[in-house]
């Protein structure tokens, strides 16, 4: 709750996007809303808006992800935004001096919203809790807790090939437990009023809170997946495929890989869904990424649309309450 | 002088940015009015100026300073100009042929401005030396010899509280001798008028010749601030505080760390200043960093208009002469 | 034939560039052609043109080369198109899936045109096959195989200062077997009409298919330059240098190092022209690399104009082709 009001203001306005709890079902419609007219189809003509010209987005990213990045900096450059990338070498460690220190620094250069990626669950509620008034920030993934902007471009992705969300079944397969972008998903799903959200995965790979999120839990994946709208995948972190919690890389592909086969248990017209870099050969096959069902390359596409929806609002709200 | 012939013009124009020695007031007084309409406050609408459309700036950087080049890095595109962060792989010694054909090159490819830092004295002096008629070349930090936007953005910030420098007792703490900063800033504060400069710190870190330089030496840091009107702050880097000119960090502190209880030997009204990043517990603590006398953020605006007004004046008068 | 084939429309039209081999003379010519317009002294007034405004154009250096990379990204930017510099990680095979995997995801973000930069022959083509309709790719350099951007500055340069290529006697000096910047030009010579092209070198270092190549082979220095109109010397590699091929860059210079005595071998005339970065006191002393004869400051500016050409026709065509 204390989140919900830490990023949006006394109209419900976004003034941060840091996650999707605590957000009620109408502000996440208005985000898919707002980022209809910033998708390609919509832009042939008019590529570069004159939305943020002026403002200063800084990329603060103490975990290196250059595709996100680049989704980030394509984005606010789309918007007529100028981009400061920081090359950062102070510790990752959030709640620090240092750290506030910077903060403060490029605050007072006018930077005008900060988009933040950090391992740490909460980094970018730390942030948020400690900029100036004018000040917005992103949430671009703050490890096992949260990655709201991914979120939404699925959210995005589903509504574009589904409608509705009232009557699918979404199942969700792989390591939802250290997931920050499952665990946003999942959220996003039940707020948007999915009928059936489905995690499917190994025990040492699924929460326990399952009641709590709202999912219903399986371990077979063609059960799982049976007779599922969308399924989306998470990407497998290498550190996991070595580890104690999983037989590795190949194995996974046995149990839980998706092939054209196990995908004749899932309706006709599922669409696959996958935040990237996908492993082939593990959480899926090469046949059924590029194959007609995946919906791979348009959720990047989005993403750039859901992007400046997210960056236009959070602006626009903190530039007309904190100034 | 010859420093000075180097970056003026025959019409007392600046044509680079290199040190303030040789600079008279009216000149240095010119940088600060020039500042004045990039500040902040002045730009709230009207966000980013066409003064420099089509010109390149180059952020050349031997020596990495993350915050400082985004501070020029803002201040180049606020100004509307196109910026060229250089990842520079050739070996840190100035003179050298490698360096200059590296230079021309860039230059061929009209590069308007190098912002240069460099961790040899003389690197930004050598590098101006040897650009062509039309590029002008800022001094950036070039190690123990001068830091001279530095300088001028810690002169604006005091004239913006104080008004005028006649008047004023200025105290400087901590690593005079191998500091560029203070040089800098002594420089441009007796220029200016300033009617008393002191530097306080142990005998290992301050200079000489403090008869030339013009500036009062005190050890006992409460002697020092007795009755100052401003107060500025040096970095205190880490490798001096492991040398045998220091005691360490904690033994610094202890002697010559800023303390609430301290500042009462200073004038009610003092300002205190910090060319950051601060090292919180050993130059200063929390309390007076983020206390009401501290104007250190305030130093981080200004130094964007600082950098704004000197980039254009360069630019200009180079734009004029050389071509 | 394929290759030409691929980076040409059904009208003859630049879709990509990705090397010389293929393109008749009236292609070569068009591009020199469209760059003059772009040349410094054209844009003195005008330095940025709207050309381009709304594209992106991706710098993929999976060799860095921080020179060539910061001349696409000036001349991108005096085009007005957003520039990605990207931090790749991924690792240098081309023909890989996760490169693929990549470039689609770039793709989806709505880039335009890739700039291609890779130590493997093969790799801009491989790029080339793959991308979107809409996607344009420019082949910077392809290890030993091509640079064909180099080749076409180099053009660019002999025709500003010889105007035409019949009756020119041209001597390519270095290690002509281990470059793709050689045979670019090779091919762009003998394509514009040049009368003679000569290569120069020990055996260990020049090719053996000179007859195909159409050039005349010399081993020794001053009987290669004879009465030649243009010189053009080639970067020695490090890793050449101490190699069993080569007997160290010293024995290099005394063998083949351009010399002011030297040069009196050559027509009175002569320009000379290097790539870059050139190794002083190897393939050439100081006194010739800064001397009259040497145009090679001029070649870099031209590089500029030829880039800026190439971008636009390349974009131009796809996004006609394409969409």
């Amino acid at each position: 709750m204390h989140s919900a009001n830490l990023q949006l203001n006394g109209e419900d306005k976004l003034k941060h996007f840091l996650t999707i709890d605590g957000l009620k079902r109408e502000v996440l419609t208005r985000i898919l809303d707002a980022a209809e007219p910033f998708t390609e189809e919509s832009q042939r003509t008019v590529k570069k808006l004159p939305l943020l010209t002026g403002t200063v987005i800084c990329n603060l990213f103490f975990d290196t992800s250059p595709r996100l990045q680049a989704s980030f900096e394509v984005a606010a450059k789309r918007l007529s935004a100028d981009v400061l990338n920081l090359d950062i070498n102070i510790p990752a460690t959030s709640g620090d001096e240092t750290l506030l220190d910077t903060l403060r620094n490029l605050e007072a250069m006018h930077v005008d919203l900060f988009v933040v990626r950090h391992p740490d669950s909460g980094a970018a509620h730390f942030i948020a809790r400690h900029v100036a008034p004018h000040v917005s920030v992103i949430n671009a993934g703050d490890g096992h807790h949260a990655h709201p902007t991914q979120a939404m471009l699925d959210m995005f992705t589903i509504r574009r090939y589904k409608e509705e969300f009232v009557g699918l079944r979404v199942a969700i397969i792989g390591d939802v437990l250290h997931s920050g972008v499952a665990r946003s998903q999942i959220l996003a799903l039940n707020t948007l009023g999915t009928s059936e959200v489905r995690v499917i995965g190994p025990p040492t790979l699924l929460p326990t809170d399952t009641r709590t999120l709202g999912v219903h839990v399986f371990h077979d994946l063609e059960e799982g997946i049976d007779d599922a709208d969308v399924i989306i995948l998470l990407r497998l972190q290498k550190e996991r495929m070595n580890s104690a919690l999983l037989p590795g890389g190949q194995e996974y592909f046995r149990l839980y890989g998706l092939t054209g086969e196990r995908l004749q248990a899932a309706k006709q017209n599922v669409i696959i869904l996958h935040p990237g870099p996908m492993n082939r050969g593990v959480e899926l096959d090469s046949k059924v990424a590029d194959g007609p069902r995946s919906v791979i390359p348009q959720q990047v596409s989005f993403g750039i649309a859901i992007r400046m929806a997210i960056m236009s609002m959070t602006i626009e709200t903190q530039q007309v309450t904190g100034k």
